[in-house]
């Protein structure tokens, strides 16, 4: 066997998810940021077996993904990874202090002011359409999207990324944005849809997304 | 003015808060590792005119706390700035890499992992008590927290803390956690519950706690 660069890293995903989970799943925040930083890493694809295990679980508590491996370092949740690439890639993190304190707090706003409400707003139309307390509950819900996208349009302004320059801070701020594509909640800020249309082109971006849609087999039979 | 070493350092928060969420503001975090960090800084104490000016806003995008200033440099996000003052202190943040990945991959775990559904139950507990929807809506948030905590304590076991040694995740996993004190959902896990007691009793925390309670004004009228 011969070791090449792409032995150093590897990243769990799943190797199945329904259809409309496919290029949402978050290995696809730490895919992303391995292809701006340019290191090449391998897929380590798991299924409902592997997210029970005891051997997985020591690796991934919650058994979810992606779980990561860099030179038999190991860690979990995407956020946390994404920090640790960045922290070896000057295209995602800054050289100077003030611009690697706004990124950090930018990526993890992104993780704990936006992702929750979004997650909350996926959940409610992916998980739960037509129970009763979603008529009461979703718009209290998404009154409270629409304020954190108003702040978030106000501290974009007219740059082209949420710290000027492309961040680590944008691939978890865009690929938590993107979750409300269907919502309709991103039109009343223009900046916002450029911002995405933006992010979105970036060829490492592209290059993830593909990676992510070609690991997964056709059926839950074949998982 | 004499410049002492307390000023090198300002976190934001709030002159007052309703009782049920005294010593809860996440500034506590901020405090908390600053006092295991042996940094001396002040506080700078906001209101609601502050919360919406443009001049906060240029500091703290959402208008919340904490936010944090050390030698010039500014952020936001408890979590965030819990991160940037552990990498000042080996109380909070091991020397080698392993270790550094673990409290990294537990610190952005309580933020996107657990604290989503515990802030969910809390939200729903503090502020929407007898709505129609949460009779439906509340058991299934306490079921998902309810699997989470069993992985938490899982990955606990036997060890005092989360990453063997108290670190910078201890603070936001035990800080995340105490939200869920009156739901008796803890009482299930000893283990959880002993790790709770352990974090609590830390001095710097007792020191944070009362730091926290003593910048509150009495009463909404004065703030």
């Amino acid at each position: 066997m011969i070791n090449t660069q792409a032995d150093r890293i590897t990243v769990t995903a799943f190797r199945w998810v329904p259809p409309f989970a496919r290029g949402f799943v978050r290995d696809l925040r730490v895919r992303w940021a391995l292809e701006e930083a340019g290191l090449p890493y391998r897929s380590r694809l798991i299924g409902r077996e592997d997210q029970a295990s005891a051997e997985y679980r020591a690796w991934q508590p919650f058994g979810q993904v992606p779980a990561f491996e860099q030179d038999g370092v190991r860690m979990f949740e995407s956020g946390a990874i994404v920090l640790h690439i960045a922290d070896q890639s000057e295209v995602l993190m800054p050289a100077d202090a003030a611009g690697r304190a706004q990124v950090r707090s930018w990526l993890i706003a992104a993780l704990n002011s936006l992702e929750p409400a979004v997650q909350q707003l996926a959940e409610i139309d992916s998980f739960h359409p037509g129970e009763a307390w979603v008529a009461q509950r979703r718009p209290q819900v998404e009154a409270f999207i629409r304020r954190r996208l108003e702040a978030l349009a106000a501290a974009l302004g007219a740059r082209d990324y949420v710290v000027g320059g492309f961040s680590a801070a944008d691939i978890l701020v865009y690929d938590v944005m993107r979750n409300l594509g269907e919502s309709g909640l991103l039109a009343a800020h223009a900046n916002l849809v450029a911002y995405g249309e933006r992010c979105a082109a970036r060829p490492a971006f592209q290059k993830a997304l593909r990676d992510q849609l070609a690991d997964f087999v056709p059926d839950p039979a074949t998982a």
